[in-house]
């Protein structure tokens, strides 16, 4: 049917900014295409922390179960980040989220606009027609493995686990998309030091055999982090575990332009949540000057997942339209600029 | 006096290739300058696996203790890449190396060479004058933690960890190393989710009291992929812990154009370690094309901490000059290029 719950968690810095624009855009989908969404708004990060004493409170994990989607804004603010002994921090609460909702697979898409290839750092002939697919694990290894600092602050530990449960199922969705895409996967890993990353490579081998379409190659993450760089078309899908997705899934944001463009879906088995790749950017807060393109494009990917594909392609299409016309926000045009509301309704009013 | 023990390790692919060219060198260097330099070769990586069965020979390990320095090619191999099962590594050799070598700082110096600028996938405006120095803590972290893989591999695991010894030794040098320069230091780090990272945070805060008149920054290490390509000329001095300094080195080292260029000195209590930053890049081993310069950079960055800077001012400029007469292999240059061989003749003949 046409009803559908969305979880709704602004959370810290631009976050409430640019989600009320995604919402804005919500409201129009729903009267054009005849769908009904309910919003539930919860606390998440600093926001909660200030409020509740809790990163992600009771309420808003039960919200999030019983919706059919999460849409997130950012998480993460500078009085946690500069301070080292601070217990509870933000970041918590959207970690305890991704494990409580099962997302294994953080999902980023990349590719380059036509009218914004000039704004990227790289060259045009190195990043015309890139086009990425980044799975990243998301609910397992360093970020989730013990940790421990010892009361005197003279050590601390962290543990990278995997298991073959862990790494599977994002294998398997990984190589499925590369079947659907140019038939190539590259794992990245660091093998030639990690017995993590050994484990990776084993079973991604073993399962290649079910794929024989796909071509799977291996490379070395501190290789990986140049060749995006140097020849980001060699890559189709890229598969990788938690901490070096992040990393190089931050990194890669700089051949489409703008990180203020870039989305991502967190997929579980039941669960799914929608969040720029951006963060919090506390430094704008407030002052109306962030990209809500990213938020909006993590809709387009919501609008995907909840099998409403007319409605996604008609909002891509309308975030091209604003980008082709240069109705954009600072970051992308620093001589002739709209504010972040003026970006949302331009795009609201072309659907 | 002038004579000095020269610990030499060509390694794998094309390391012994690279080395003979430093070699070439340092037998000039001698004559010019009226040192005497004693090589002393061992076996290590790969060859050392294949000839004895370990990757680091004790014989090997003794030379380079006995030594003033030590000049090291590259190591890898992609028989052991493609077998995640193989039990001995090529790797493990230097691994072991650095540890029993006590070589905790690997210092990587970032520039860009005018005549190069064109040859970069970053734009001139986004590179030129980038100039940065990277300290890599190399003896701690993932990288010597415990490790595990259960017999019938169905997990396995890594740990990262770091004590305030880890850390002291290699801060310091990297704040002073910044009172030298541009007064400058960001700290690379993942506060929001690692303890160990938390630990890194909480002591360069308590040294920063030392060093006033350096500007203590923090970035974590997924922004700061993005912001090395964004906008390089940021940063001064970066101090990171051993496998984000792993990812970001190799990344960073597109903004000098080639990889083929970049030195690395390893240093510890007493000794030291010259390496190029480059791998052993089986694919072209034995047919001449290796860009010797980076090795023979890092011959200079040997020659420095030796105190021999009058031989390492000459080879650099040596170098500098080879690059602007494009007498260059074909990585810099694909239109006119020349061997290996040829261009360290080249250099050695300016000197
Ligand atoms: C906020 C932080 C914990 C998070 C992460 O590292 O996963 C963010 O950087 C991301 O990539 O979603
Ligand atoms: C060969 C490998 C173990 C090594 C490392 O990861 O330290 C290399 O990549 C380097 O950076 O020197």
């Amino acid at each position: 049917d046409n009803y559908f719950k969305i979880a709704v968690l602004p959370g810290d810095g631009i976050g409430p900014e640019i989600i009320s624009e995604s919402i804005k855009i919500l409201d129009v989908i729903a009267e054009v295409f005849q769908y009904k969404f309910q919003f539930n708004y919860g606390l998440m990060g600093a926001e909660a922390i200030f409020k509740t004493g809790n990163p992600l409170p009771e309420e808003t994990l039960k919200i999030c179960k019983e919706s059919d989607a999460v849409l997130f804004g950012a998480i993460g603010d500078p009085v946690f980040d500069n301070n080292p002994e601070a217990k509870v921090r933000p970041e918590q609460g959207l970690l305890r989220l991704r494990k409580e909702l099962g997302l294994f697979a953080n999902l980023r898409p990349l590719k380059t606009y036509a009218s914004l290839i000039e704004k990227s750092p790289l060259k045009r002939e190195i990043i015309e027609g890139a086009d990425i697919q980044i799975f990243r694990e998301l609910v397992s290894g360093i970020y989730f493995g013990e940790k421990f600092t010892d009361p005197e602050g003279e050590y601390a530990y962290d543990v990278c686990k995997y298991s073959r449960e862990d790494i599977l199922p994002i294998a398997h969705m990984a190589f499925q998309e590369a079947q659907k895409r140019n038939k190539k996967l590259t794992l990245i890993d660091k093998a030639n030091v990690l017995d993590t990353s050994r484990l990776w490579r084993k079973i991604c081998q073993e399962i290649a055999q079910e794929y024989p379409d796909v071509q799977l190659d291996y490379m070395f993450v501190d290789n990986a982090a140049m060749q995006l760089i140097l020849n980001p078309k060699q890559f189709d899908v890229i598969l990788t575990e938690n901490m070096f997705g992040d990393i190089i899934s931050d990194e890669a944001s700089v051949i489409g332009g703008s990180i203020g463009l870039l989305p991502s879906a967190s997929i579980g088995e039941g669960n799914a949540l929608f969040e720029p790749i951006h963060g919090s950017y506390p430094q704008a807060k407030g002052k109306g000057i962030a990209n809500p393109i990213a938020s909006i494009l993590s809709v387009a990917m919501m609008l995907d997942h909840l099998n409403l594909k007319q409605a996604a392609d008609k909002l891509r299409q309308s975030v091209e339209h604003a980008i082709e016309n240069k109705y954009v926000t600072i970051d992308l045009n620093s001589k002739q600029y709209y504010s972040t509301s003026e970006v949302g309704s331009f795009i609201a009013d072309h659907i």
